[in-house]
């Protein structure tokens, strides 16, 4: 699948239905957490409270388009009807056999029919009570958040937020780890040893080397406080101006 | 790293520190949050509210133990005192030469020192501001949660949990992917291939294999069905129980 750097271009980017969800404000914390992992698609079958209240609007903190465009189903049936692979999520899968898939390993599985056109939908249950083993049966898979077992009760958003999260880093085109900068470029390697040539010059104008089988253990120490992270330009002239400060004499001592 | 049968078993688990934090709900949260991820300590740097309200007691549902055993510091600087490595999340790196990790690359690095028993925090800042510039200066490295650039807000609980859920993924023992069986033990090849042999003689009876230059493809296609999936003991069972029933005359027609 290719990355994205527009994540609205993702056609067919996995639903998300709710089943039987009980608090506008939770529908709407889904919201939210769906636009955080470029999820637009919501479902919701037989909800209780109004997905479009004040609270729900209000939790969505500026996701109310994707529960605008929300569509209201009566059956699960229905909500799945036009889906080619369902996937359920559930703190406990019972006594049914099913695979059962932590987020990440389910992902490729996900990418792989959305690559071909085929919808998906990851199914939620219901706050309290989950999802009801009747509604298990229809999907192809379970996905199981692996958390602390003494703790594992997540408030429906946060399994939202989690099992999109891992999605969307699947699909997302930004380069994660990296030297972030600012304004300067990272210096060149010959830039950081001339500084230390003159660090070691003027130390050694000092005596600072003054036992002679120890320099080159000396210098490999003060060598490898600077070399080991990159350095900016800028700061190397930092560097040069602190050095040029500190070999000058004090004139005006208080 | 080991991986850990029991969470609570980590010692020098990394800590969670939360810089001006300003609603109880959301230290509640939090918590909550922390320990879903097996994350029990949690400083909190001159919080507005009493992260012992009842508020905050009732949004950490049930994890009011992490809530009761945070240490309150006035300064970051005495917060991260006694840490080795920290890393500080952010939205938008500013202006800055650091490295940024998204979580789960930064995870390998915790581990590392969680694992020669250096401490390790996490840094989170204020609801509304994050953290200043000032309060970034002090950590080792950015942790940048990647999430959807046009609506990459995220409540203050929720960055805690993606962070610790990357974390605790990669210390917790749980086999993640698997077929779930209920009671039922997977079928032996052969208990599927029986039943796969009484099917076809079943149909071979009734006309079913009629053109013989298609009965291998249609042998084929028809075992394709049921080998694909891993049948249950009980679930070979029942088909052959559909099987007894299916084959048996219509005795009380209606």
């Amino acid at each position: 699948m290719k990355k994205i750097e527009n994540p609205q271009n993702v056609t067919n980017a996995p639903i998300i239905i709710l089943v039987r969800p009980q608090l506008d404000e939770n529908m709407g914390m889904v919201a939210r957490a769906m636009m955080n992992c470029a999820l637009y698609e919501l479902r919701l079958v037989s909800p209780r409270d109004n997905h479009l209240s004040e609270k729900a609007v209000s939790a969505s903190s500026g996701a109310q388009v994707i529960l605008e465009n929300a569509k209201i189903y009566e059956t699960l049936s229905d909500a799945i009807a036009d889906c080619h692979f369902v996937y359920a999520t559930t703190a406990r899968p019972r006594d049914m056999t099913k695979p059962v898939y932590a987020p990440h390993d389910a992902v490729p599985l996900v990418n792989t029919a959305v690559g071909r056109n085929q919808k998906v939908a990851f199914l939620f249950g219901a706050e309290r009570t989950g999802l009801e083993n009747s509604e298990l049966i229809c999907a192809n898979g379970i996905i199981e958040i692996p958390l602390n077992p003494l703790h594992s009760s997540l408030n429906l958003s946060q399994a939202v937020l989690l099992v999109g999260y891992e999605w969307y880093k699947s699909v997302c085109s930004v380069a994660n780890t990296r030297y972030e900068t600012g304004d300067s470029e990272i210096a060149e390697k010959q830039e950081v040893d001339a500084f230390l040539k003159r660090l070691e010059t003027e130390l050694g104008l000092r005596g600072y080397f003054r036992f002679p089988d120890k320099v080159e253990r000396m210098q490999h120490n003060l060598r490898n406080i600077f070399t080991r992270m990159p350095l900016g330009h800028s700061e190397v002239k930092t560097l040069h101006g602190v050095l040029n400060d500190l070999i000058r004499p004090l004139t005006n001592k208080k």
